[in-house]
């Protein structure tokens, strides 16, 4: 199975889509600019599940040794993250699932991103790589509640139709989610900003949520 | 029950909500800029549900009328149609349903509002009035077809919380909908665009998408 690279991965997405996909049999690496870090999520990791191949490394070299590379980090860090990185990626099929967010006295709200999203941000600064969003809108708590299934639909767009259908079977391996197509790349705002939504339902109501798509054939 | 006075209400989605919410028991006032249109609107619906309370008027005097306001016009015609109705509207609660969204040959995408969001334009626009952003994401094929139920869940933004609460009621009496208390105004961009992603998934699969949050308590 493709080796998967997490830039930004200790955080509870990384670590939690690591965990999920190394479950599934990939072996991963979650990268981070602090070794110790590194080696600390890792250690969280294996603290859910001992058995996984899960190992902490640089960001750049996630980058280099991975077959799919995972954006994970959060958003006001991805910028100077990823301008070193571009050599490293390449032209590969990058999964970003950031979400550009900030929080205030009044709750999670969306903050305006000049490229239009995180993901296309991304894309400018990788202008090579095959650039898709995804997994924006599951919950990090639930994926660090493994072997629980999480019910949830996870949206995929990109503009490069294979990458997104690449990354499908990806989605597919985490027990409860599925994927659906969203098509191209410029989608990637209203994904991304429903995150805020999700979390200030949450504040409300203490739960963890995702969203279904009802009324598909 | 509340008089409901719809400003662009000749449209699939005021027809579709009028419709279901004169079936529910609600007077309903669909307006239109021409007399003509609304007439015709009527007979629509009225080729529905022939028993339905549901009358053609001017813009004007469905927001006079009316207890509560809907918004179901194009986002192109928003601010106009809107200028002219504050007087009328005063501290009135408006539900919002508009989506600023444009189609082109790569499909529907959502375009930029200098409020953020078509129901923060219509807060500025309508300084007075208690907005309320609703059913933005609800199928208006879906509610021209009663009596089958529509499966999903109605996010409700809006700074006013008392309005937030008067309107939840309304989504409850149309089958199969829930409402979702998403907090404040600002949250309106990323639920209008996101129905720019749900049409792009109703072109790839021939469905008629809403959502359900999944992972609440």
């Amino acid at each position: 199975m493709e080796m998967l690279g997490f830039v930004g991965g200790t955080g509870p997405q990384g670590r939690g889509l690591g965990l999920r996909l190394a479950q599934a049999g990939h072996p991963v690496l979650l990268g981070s600019r602090d070794p110790a870090k590194a080696e600390e999520a890792v250690a969280k990791v294996h603290g859910k599940d001992p058995d996984v191949d899960v190992r902490g490394v640089s960001n750049a070299e996630a980058c280099t040794a991975a077959d799919v590379v995972f954006i994970t980090i959060p958003y006001g860090g991805q910028a100077a993250a990823l301008e070193d990185l571009a050599d490293a990626i390449g032209d590969k099929i990058v999964v970003n699932c950031v979400n550009a967010l900030a929080f205030d006295e009044r709750g999670p709200h969306p903050v305006s991103v000049a490229a239009g999203s995180a993901a296309e941000e991304s894309q400018q600064l990788l202008p090579r790589a095959r650039v898709v969003g995804a997994f924006q809108n599951v919950s990090a708590t639930k994926l660090l509640r493994p072997p629980d299934p999480i019910e949830a639909d996870v949206l995929i767009c990109g503009d490069d139709e294979d990458a997104r259908a690449a990354v499908a079977p990806l989605v597919e391996r985490i027990p409860g989610l599925h994927p659906v197509d969203a098509g191209p790349l410029r989608l990637a705002r209203p994904i991304e900003e429903l995150t805020a939504v999700l979390l200030a339902v949450n504040k409300r109501t203490g739960g963890h949520s995702s969203i279904r798509l009802t009324g598909l054939p």
